[in-house]
């Protein structure tokens, strides 16, 4: 039956447990959230929560709420089905690709759904704050969103589905929203110690589709992530790889004479570096890249032992770039491209930083099979400039203090923009300023993602056997397991010990007589902070067990003293 | 400045207030939510909220799910955007119209916008319930919905985008079914109660597209309701219009001749009243409806005083039905279609209730501008059976007592389904009984607008001039205006003031130096219940204005009083 006191009884909550590792999971949240009846996939990149994660999420919601409520942000809800009209005037329904979802109403009306909420800001906003007085102010909604993933993963880490917490603040100057934006960056330091994760650490990011200048991404550092953060031990310098720096050491090496040398079918750096003996940093290597919506062609030249960053190059291009597929109609000796003696009519030609000065290389001849070696940098050719567009390599030096720098992977569990005036100008929001003149307002944005956020909690708090939730984003606090035997029923007093912790605690009984090993791996999987086991032979020395999920407390209480163990222990790990 | 205090100060609050009516608005929460800045139109029947409404939408929400939670309800949450294939095994992919949303990914597969989650409930809940034990369980989902309507209107009353909780239940009998939707109702009248509208009514009401026997709806008796309520003041008797039931007098008539009279461009009822003399309780009308993916076509006889019910018609005929449009190829005499002497071939044709024995009737005569006088049903005509397929028309006798029956115009804020086994059978859900064998689950479902309850509120609770909020479910709890005048500043004290309650009640400062007028008009707007206004004249003699916003208690109170006041005041409205 069910209970109409809103008790939770183990038998009745929803959501199987399972032994078995799943098959296409392969990191820990997803593994756990899989095994524990967190969730469910419903299709790709889109699942059904279960009580648990529910019960997490409303936590981690609450918490958020209440940071943003604490820097004055006022909560509103935008819809997620968002008119065309709308982001043709921000002119993101042209400029977004395929992970904005389009659809018609039934009258034929353009819709999309909304992946972030920049365009409905403004457009709220607009009418409503359009005297100087209002300003600064920030809104902020908990909702919904749809992101048409090409590669949806890892369970809640990278769905197509996802609840966010957005928010939008409104300036009436640049240093008015820096203020704000630091104002911003503390709360969120502080949400993220309080769901348990301080060690949260906020990078230098690139501002990607959102447009804007200055961002930050905050990363929690673990095997999941898909991102590489680039950090400095020494003086804390912290970067995402898409706009991290590093300095090189030169190669040292001789000026020497050109020449051309005979290498048959070494049209691959590994292959040229086999056939010569040399090793890729002291190779230039050519890479082609095709600009999105247009016809241009774009060659780097980079030390060959360096990647081409395309986030770097993005942004010197101001467009979307692809690697080049298509190269009909390009003269270019492809495989043997290289700066010495190159023709390349109608192709825009870039240098990394990376070959300044640099002497005695090796690169392409442009002639099939053939390469020169000898090559000087600013001696046999002459970059107009140098750019930066390579990505980090591990060891480099720190572009601050001169450390090596360290590539980790990381996570992206929120991130903050300084948009600047992207969506206010384009979409036309104006206010009238002290002197009764029209100004546009300048614009932030910050984001977190809700269930990618509880999923990081996993990869930051599990053992062998589950999650290990943090206090104050457990999906209860107190789970009470009953082992019975022939000899004793001892669900009676368990069931007692429920009702009293019930009225101070989030409680969750074990009441269907499984065996101790069934229940302790269930209770793992479940990862509440606070375990109490009544067994018969503790119970008959009017006793129980009292365990952290962590293991670091473990005692037996008499019955009599539990809730005062209770009480010190939750002070103790809150 | 933003303050960083999480304080409410009326002049950072996002949302303009104006004194105009708004010109598409003709309701009273849709004008109070447009004027008072709690709601913007981004769409047809699409609205962001503001501030206010999303405070008062977070109690609402609350409130259900401390009721969800006490009738031991487990929350979960289901994807908004769900793939094509739950809905084909439902069924309902092919059998909603174009309500439901349809659109595709980036990879082509086919996706709906949840409408409503059964498909969902059952797909969750079909792998994780296989054993008898774990029922009867509860799952119940706070989430976004989009029904595309075609007639959105009267801001959140009728919209396309809309927050819902819909409950889905899970049963192994019909009789556990029943005793748990007896729950879930007094659950319902808890909730209704608690959010301030305790004169919400449940009535008997058609399942429609939900499928299933067995449904109430829960409504609101108000002018801007768009549903017909059938309520006896004497019995108690309630019921949608859709399928209520009444008794008609007979209209008293002696048998008479047959006569077919010429009746020149009489087509209509109101014609032939005119040009007969005759009223139209003494004819008989005939109605055409096309019936949905076929090419079968209704007729159905009525007493001409009354309208055919379509929602009776629907369940009579098992289908979707529509009034006929395309006449074409069908061999009736349309405008003088009549059950004597018809020739109907390929026609379904019905007989309503009304007509049964009446003597003397008038109707069409098969024939352009000709209709019969003097008939008698069953005599000149002999249905086979007839059916109970009109609308109630006020005055009608109660089926239960006898007593005039009344029509009522109500909001639907609720609704609750015994859905049985429609859902677990179409998608073969099963589980294991104690005696091993397979077995259906009997399902229920509940559903409460969160949005449109909001709105509703509004409905039943303002004045001339704004809402006026149950304390539950307000905005805020206390409104402090603060009125200067050239010899003194009162906004000290209203700021100390301010600071002091905020720490046991949430309160909203008027910072604007604005005059009374102004003030007190944002301040109805806002509805908050409780008003301290802080004016120069009062506060020479030390005091303040105390103030509730529906007018019952005003009353000055001395600086120092002011918290026992408010405590007075708030166990009185509460």
């Amino acid at each position: 039956m069910l209970k109409d006191d809103g008790t939770m009884l183990l038998s009745k909550l929803l959501g199987e447990r399972y032994k078995e590792k799943p098959a296409d999971a392969s990191i820990p949240s997803h593994i756990f959230m899989l095994k524990g009846g967190y969730i469910r996939q419903v299709g790709n990149g889109i699942y059904s929560m279960l009580m648990p994660t529910k019960r997490i999420v409303n936590k981690i919601e609450n918490i958020i709420r209440e940071e943003m409520d604490a820097i004055d942000g006022q909560e509103v809800l935008f819809p997620v089905v968002l008119p065309r009209e709308l982001w043709d005037e921000s002119g993101r329904y042209e400029s977004v690709g395929s992970e904005l979802v389009r659809f018609h109403d039934r009258s034929g009306g353009d819709y999309v759904l909304g992946m972030t909420h920049e365009e409905a800001a403004v457009h709220l906003a607009r009418n409503e704050a359009q005297s100087y007085a209002k300003y600064p102010f920030m809104i902020y909604q908990i909702q919904t969103k749809f992101r048409d993933e090409p590669r949806s993963r890892g369970g809640l880490i990278r769905v197509r589905e996802f609840t966010m917490k957005d928010a939008y603040s409104f300036h009436t100057s640049q240093e008015d929203l820096e203020r704000y934006y630091d104002i911003c960056h503390k709360a969120y330091e502080r949400i993220f110690e309080r769901v348990g994760l301080p060690e949260v650490i906020s990078v230098g990011s690139d501002s990607g589709m959102m447009g804007g200048a200055v961002a930050h991404e905050f990363m929690l550092l673990c095997d999941a992530g898909e991102d590489t953060i680039v950090t400095c031990d020494s003086c804390g310098y912290k970067a995402n790889m898409e706009v991290a720096e590093g300095v090189l050491d030169k190669v040292e090496a001789q000026p020497a004479e050109i020449k051309k040398v005979h290498t048959p079918g070494a049209n691959t750096i590994d292959a040229l570096v086999d056939c010569l003996g040399v090793p890729a940093e002291r190779m230039i290597k050519a890479t082609m890249f095709a600009v999105e919506g247009s016809k241009r062609v774009v060659l780097v030249f980079v030390r060959a032992d360096l990647e081409v960053n395309e986030a770097k190059l993005k942004r010197v291009i101001g467009a979307n770039i692809f690697p080049l597929v298509d190269t009909e109609g390009i003269d270019l000796t492809f495989g043997y491209c290289g700066p010495y003696n190159l023709k390349a009519d109608g192709v825009e030609v870039y240098y990394d930083r990376s070959i300044e000065g640099a002497n005695d290389m090796v690169s392409g001849a442009n002639e099939v099979d053939y390469h020169y070696t000898g090559l000087s940098v600013g001696r046999d050719f002459q970059p107009e400039r140098y750019i930066d567009v390579a990505k980090v390599k591990e060891g480099a030096k720190c572009c601050n203090c001169g450390a090596p720098l360290k590539l980790n992977r990381g996570v992206e569990v929120g991130n903050i923009f300084q948009l600047g005036t992207k969506y206010t100008e384009s979409m036309q929001m104006v206010y009238t300023d002290q002197d009764g003149k029209q100004q546009t307002p300048i614009m932030g944005c910050y984001g977190i993602g809700v269930g990618r956020l509880a999923a990081c909690i996993i990869e930051s708090h599990h053992d062998d056997y589950g999650p290990i939730w943090p206090y104050a984003v457990a999906p209860w606090q107190i789970h009470i397991c009953a082992l019975s035997n022939k000899k004793m029923d001892v669900q009676p007093i368990a069931r007692e010990l429920y009702d009293k912790l019930s009225k101070n605690y989030e409680v969750i009984l074990d009441d269907r007589g499984a065996n101790a090993g069934v229940q302790f791996a269930d209770a793992d999987l479940l990862g509440v902070p606070i375990r109490i086991v009544v067994s018969v032979k503790n119970i008959e020395n009017g006793e129980v067990e009292i365990s952290t999920r962590d293991k670091s407390i473990q005692t037996k209480v008499k019955l009599e003293d539990i809730e005062a163990e209770i009480a010190k222990i939750v002070a103790q790990i809150q």
